[in-house]
């Protein structure tokens, strides 16, 4: 197949999108080719602007604009509870239940000897650094629901264990509206450990 | 969802590409945030030189980098067959073959009244002009197996019928690799109405 170059590097560049093969990559590059000009200088250049308008809270870690951390906000979050989280989109994933009005802090990723992230390379000093300067009551573990997850889990759980908290794991069970006959043994086994009084 | 204003921006745009819905900017949009400045530099970039880098061939009608079309160069194609396509796209798919050598012309999609476009919005025109300079002796249509597809292809059979060439139109029948068991009735008709001899 013999692209025009730039269309070429257009698709190479797409191409490294997640989830993005070939295939899309050239539909993306296609459809883009029928932009307006205005439209592919405004998508360009938020593009080329993220690194400058959006960065890593020095604090919790999760993503924050030029106007500071809402998440480190401790006059609108109640700072008696905290949630550890693996990557900033699980914040926001947590925010839009509108169920968690506490702190966040992101680890930056699961403990997973086979990706070769160590406990070194999660945001646990930190962490611990700021349990200490906060008066945290309760810190609540929200992640995944994989092998990797429940090793952070068990993790955090054993950094934190001298600190004298209150430490929860978000609860594991029938997603909404599924029917009990479709869920897997393990989803179902775990519902019934952590089953709760009516 | 509070996520920052400009990741918000980011995925807003994002979401104009084709097939992509909320959960997929969303995804790409973490992912960007992710990249080396240099990467997404280097995409925006090559998103907002698009117009200036590609254009449409003013002869076929399909997409060009700024050497020329190279589907229209008379020294290497065989100009003694043209091949009708509805999208810049369709040539490419159909140079990956490397079974065609002759010349193209994209109509810029497919006559339908459906979607709003008349016979009148293709480039139709042009394509009878361009037969009649040339010396095309056969003119292969190349639209998809739809019923846009066969409006289309009845309504340039019938434009050109005057021009005393041979025309064909691409054969339908079973894709490589399928068993017959699995075909639609309609696919399956179309291949028995297609036979060929052995």
């Amino acid at each position: 197949m013999t692209y025009p170059k730039h269309l070429e590097r257009v698709i190479e560049l797409l191409k490294k999108l997640p989830g993005v093969g070939a295939k899309s990559a050239e539909r993306f590059a296609f459809e883009l080719v029928g932009w307006e000009p205005r439209s592919l200088r405004e998508l360009g250049e938020a593009v080329a602007a993220i690194p400058e308008k959006l960065s890593t809270c020095p604090s919790c870690f999760s993503l924050m604009g030029g106007d500071g951390c809402a998440h480190c906000d401790l006059t609108r979050r109640d700072a008696s509870t905290l949630c550890v989280v693996a990557w900033p989109k699980d914040v926001f994933a947590i925010e839009s239940t509108s169920q968690f009005k506490g702190l966040y802090h992101c680890l930056g990723g699961h403990f997973s000897p086979i990706e070769g992230r160590s406990p070194g390379d999660l945001n646990l000093g930190a962490l611990i650094e700021r349990l200490e300067k906060l008066k945290v009551e309760e810190v609540i573990v929200a992640l995944d629901a994989t092998l990797d997850g429940d090793a952070t889990a068990l993790l955090v759980t054993e950094k934190l264990s001298r600190l004298n908290l209150k430490i929860s794991r978000i609860a594991f069970g029938l997603p909404m509206g599924s029917p009990l006959e479709y869920i897997d043994r393990g989803t179902l086994a775990r519902a019934l450990d952590g089953r709760i009084p009516c």
